[in-house]
């Protein structure tokens, strides 16, 4: 397949902007891109784009897809006054998605998630990330993994799952963090890799979630496993989990609210990406902003994400996250877009993702737009005129 | 058409929520809803929706859909950095839209704004208002109106005309605000009522538009061709633009972000909606939060609109509207669903619209949810399952 008369922001590098491009499709993979001028001699069939937008494929890099249930009635009861005690009295929190999560079987899960997975696909999402958490049980750990794999088998797009055994301290096991870990997190992490269903292992390193000393403790089980590990770091207070991560290897640390200059520092030098997660912060009302410039200065890799969860951000839109990265973070549009391709690919540790160049997947997203920042400009769903998945155009 | 087994938001006073409901559809009015048990013996076809949540059709009362190009590329400018200067140079601002607009044929100006209201459809809206104001002069003003009137016959819903040729001094008219009023304003007015083009006339009261004297001037026009008024009021700066629009009787003033006790009270005396638009605030970084408690207190009907424009909000999701009105200015769910359906409805003058009832237009909307609270608590879209057009179900 030829796409010619494109608007191609290859985002090699920036946009990498080309007016008036083709781009050469071939099996599940792009075998060129460049100036329609240029374009190599082929009987392969052409779709002109007349002008339209070509970006790859949209990749969410934090996410919390699979959960059972939804929190509109705390949202609405916190609104109407109630306080903090009487949610909890009404079973309010994350204990209220964790009791729904394990409540819920594998299809009614997969039920559940399947209306979000669309809504992202719809803007041109092409591979997003989905974490357990909500189980904090090793049954239910495995099944929202199981389900995140069976996403990708029931709709166009690739997933990643991670391993979030270490997301909340459950009520059983109240004061007693490093048994959880002992008995639930670890067992839980080794049968599900044995099962194949973690592609990284995560953690909420917090005051109100896990210690340093205690992620650390995953951290180690993880790299003796081989796998891939991030961070949900520096979100609400500074315990310096970056660094951490950092001294692990880390795909990413993710929030960075309170995150210091050593924090970034040691980001950088481990190659660490920064993912920026603005759903959250506006949902919190939160007034710490990312140390955007520290960043920037230290030569830090930022990806956006939706962080899609029903508490602190139930939101599908990448693009929304991207509009608000922008808004309230004040990321360029340009930054915005890099962090939801080719730095969310380095998120997950893709390699053959989020750029339009020869060798990388044909997971491509044709927009009804003319030009890059069109997609962080808009407040929320950008229009999308169709989708490219592994070189086959969505129907 | 009997629509049984749904969970009804009557939207006849709160939510009016009815579980397990039914509801007649009789042409293209609500015959009758009610408990399923107590649904009247009939032959018509039954729609069983599995508990899905039903509401009335969205209202959007606020929005400037028709115009031409965007804004995208001043956004990016501002947040790399360019000055106000520079932006302006570079033709930004309201004067570029205007310059874009104008320069667009109406088949051009309808093509440009059909995705935006088919994004609106999506989240199940059935009626929206639409503004002129980007013409600035007698014959783009008439061309906006007319694709406005056009939209309707395009796709199902229907479309609320706003007069708004009081919406910026346009460079032409610099320093003779009162000038352009007598030259295109009044005429143009004239020339679209004559046209059928006028639901209801709007003015942008605020030290850079217009003076509480130049709307005044404005407004006693449209008396004279017995047209509603409303009016953007108080988002900037407090003129007491609200309580003119009292006096005139106004439908609605608009942002009120720097409304006083004084305004609210000459508000509630007239009868005139509060519309609160959240994506401006947002998008602007504005602090100044409207005065909700005042407004509740003086007992001010609040509506919720997008605000949908290429400046300060370029955003078409009514339900991100609501999550913002409950998010940033901490409205209920609650208030702020009956702000975009009841009203909504007041906003726009429409007294069979925007509730579930007996003799009430068949415009529904019907939702992958289950409770009312659903739709604010999300950020941005969430799942329609089907929309409902004069008593049609919609393809
Ligand atoms: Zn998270
Ligand atoms: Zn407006």
């Amino acid at each position: 397949m030829i796409l010619t008369n494109a608007t191609v922001a290859t985002m090699t590098g920036g946009y990498g902007l080309i007016p008036e491009a083709a781009i050469v499709l071939e099996g599940d993979r792009i075998a060129w891109v460049g100036p329609m001028g240029d374009l190599p001699a082929s009987a392969a069939p052409v779709t002109d784009l007349g002008g339209r937008l070509v970006t790859p494929g949209l990749i969410d890099c934090h996410t919390h897809l699979v959960f059972g249930g939804n929190r509109a009635r705390e949202f609405e009861m916190r609104l109407t006054g109630a306080s903090y005690e009487e949610i909890a009295r009404a079973g309010g929190g994350i204990v209220s998605t964790v009791s729904a999560t394990r409540a819920a079987s594998e299809d009614s899960l997969l039920a559940q998630a399947l209306p979000r997975l669309d809504q992202m696909l719809t803007e041109g999402v092409t591979r997003t990330e989905v974490k357990s958490g909500y189980g904090l049980d090793i049954e239910t750990e495995l099944r929202m993994l199981r389900v995140a794999r069976r996403l990708a088998t029931l709709r166009p797009v690739r997933i990643s799952t991670t391993f979030l055994g270490a997301h909340a301290i459950p009520a059983e096991y109240k004061g007693r963090a490093d048994d959880y870990i002992t008995e639930q997190v670890i067992p839980a992490l080794h049968r599900a890799h044995a099962e194949g269903l973690v592609d990284a292992v995560d953690g909420f390193c917090e005051g109100i979630a896990f210690s340093p000393d205690q992620i650390a403790r995953v951290f180690a089980e993880a790299r003796a496993l081989n796998l891939p590990v991030k961070l949900h770091a520096e979100q609400l207070s500074n315990l310096h989990g970056a660094a951490l991560a950092a001294r692990h290897g880390a795909l990413s640390a993710d929030h960075l609210e309170y995150l210091d200059a050593e924090g970034a520092q040691a980001m950088a030098a481990a190659g660490t990406v920064a993912v920026i997660l603005p759903g959250a912060f506006y949902a919190l009302r939160e007034t710490q902003l990312p140390p955007v410039a520290a960043l920037r200065a230290a030569g830090v890799d930022m990806a956006v994400a939706t962080d899609c969860n029903p508490g602190t951000a139930p939101m599908t839109s990448l693009c929304l996250a991207m509009n608000m990265a922008c808004t309230l973070f004040r990321l360029t549009p340009e930054e915005a877009l890099s962090g939801a391709t080719r730095i969310a690919a380095r998120a997950l540790g893709q390699t053959e993702e989020g750029r339009i160049a020869p060798g990388f997947r044909a997971d491509l997203a044709i927009w009804q737009a003319r030009h890059p920042a069109e997609l962080a400009y808009r407040i929320g769903a950008t229009p999308l005129h169709a989708r490219i998945f592994g070189g086959q155009l969505d129907a």
